[in-house]
C-alpha cells in the first residue's frame, strides 16, 4: 500500500469544471486508488481559465504548502487548452510561449518531486483541436527530453465515442461526468500512474 | 440560477481525508448545488494537518488566484481541530492563539467576499472533544461579532448516530464517506448556505 500526497495542478479540466458529480478525472482516479487500498491524499489545484504562464506563477507555493514530513509528495500537471484558445480572434499564447512555460514548470517540478504530465484534451472545435494537438505533440517531445512521463489525452479522447459528444452537451470545451469518467478510465490504466499506485 | 466560484479553505476535513469517494462534505454540497442547477465552481483548499495560523499564511494568495471577472467569488472556512489537538502531550495552539488567527482570517475575508464559517467537528477522543467544543463556541462568538454566519458542526455531529462511529472506523478523528455524507447533509440544509444557492 502506497502512502502519498499528490498535487494535481492545472486548468479547468483538473478542477473538474461542469462535472455534476464534482469529481472530474482527478477525483475518479483518486477514488480508484483508494479502492485499491492506497492511502492517497489528492490535492486539486486546477483553476479555470488558466494558461501555462499563469500556472507557472503559482504552482510551486501551493504545492509546497501541501507537503508533509510523513508522506511522499508527487506532482501531476495538465494544461494547454487555454493557451491554444482564441479570445477575440487572438490565440492566448503562441506555441513557443507555452513550451517555454511548460519547460520552466516541468524542469523545476521533476527536479523536486516525481512528476507526471497529462496532455490537453480535444473538444468540439476543429480549428482549436488542430492547435491543441500540435501543442500536445510538442509537449510530449519536451517531456521526453525532461524525463517526465507524458500521457497523450488527445488521440484516445478524439477517438472515443463518448468524449467529444460529451463536450458538445456542455459548452463545446468541457466534458460532462461521462466524459470525465472516460478520461479517468484511460489515465487509471496508464502504466506510469499505475507504477505509483499499483 | 446562481453562478459563483467558492473557495473552501481549511484543514483535512475540508480536503476530505479518508473519504474513499474523494468527495468530502465539500464535494457533496457542491454536487448537490449543481443538481439544483447552479453553476458553481468549488475550489477545495483544505490541507491536512493545518492549524489556523498556517491557514492564515496561505489562504489569501490561493483564493485570489481563483477569482474571475466573470463570476462572483465566495469563501467558506473550516478549521480548529488541529489547533486543539495535542502533539507529544502539548496542545498545538492555545485557544487565544486560535481565536487571534481566526479573527485575522475572518475579518479580512468578510471585508473582501461573502464568507461563511463551518465549525470544527467532534471525533472519538473525549478530552479533545471538550477542547474542540470550547473552541467552536468561542469561534461562534467571534463570528457573531464579525457578521460571519457560523455553522455549529459540533452539536449535531456529536448527537448523530453516524458521525462519531464513522470516525472510530477510520482513525478516531476523520469520518469515512458515510460520516462526510451526514455532515454534508446538515450543511446543505443550513439557511446561510441555501441563501447563496437556493
Amino acid at each position: 500500500m502506497a502512502q502519498m500526497r499528490i498535487c494535481f495542478i492545472g486548468d479547468s479540466f483538473v478542477s473538474g469544471a461542469y462535472d455534476d458529480e464534482c469529481l472530474g478525472w482527478v477525483g475518479r482516479i483518486g477514488a480508484a486508488a483508494r479502492r485499491r487500498k492506497h492511502d492517497v491524499s489528492p490535492y486539486n489545484l486546477g483553476v479555470r481559465g488558466e494558461t501555462s504562464t499563469q500556472i507557472a506563477r503559482r504552482w510551486r507555493a501551493e504545492a509546497e504548502a501541501r507537503q508533509s514530513a510523513q508522506q511522499e509528495g508527487r506532482l501531476v500537471f495538465e494544461f494547454g487548452v487555454n493557451d491554444a484558445r482564441e479570445v477575440n480572434g487572438k490565440r492566448q499564447l503562441e506555441a513557443a510561449q507555452s513550451l517555454a512555460a511548460a519547460r520552466e514548470i516541468l524542469a523545476a517540478a521533476v527536479a523536486w518531486k516525481p512528476t507526471l504530465m497529462i496532455g490537453p484534451p480535444p473538444g468540439g472545435d476543429a480549428a482549436r483541436n488542430a492547435r491543441v494537438n500540435d501543442l500536445s505533440e510538442a509537449m510530449a517531445g519536451l517531456c521526453a527530453l525532461l524525463g517526465v512521463p507524458f500521457f497523450d489525452s488527445f488521440a484516445p479522447l478524439a477517438a472515443s465515442s463518448t468524449f467529444i459528444p460529451s463536450t458538445k452537451a456542455v459548452d463545446g470545451t468541457h466534458p460532462n461526468a461521462a466524459g470525465y469518467a472516460e478520461w479517468a478510465r484511460l489515465i487509471d490504466e496508464w502504466a506510469a500512474w499505475r507504477g505509483w499506485l499499483p
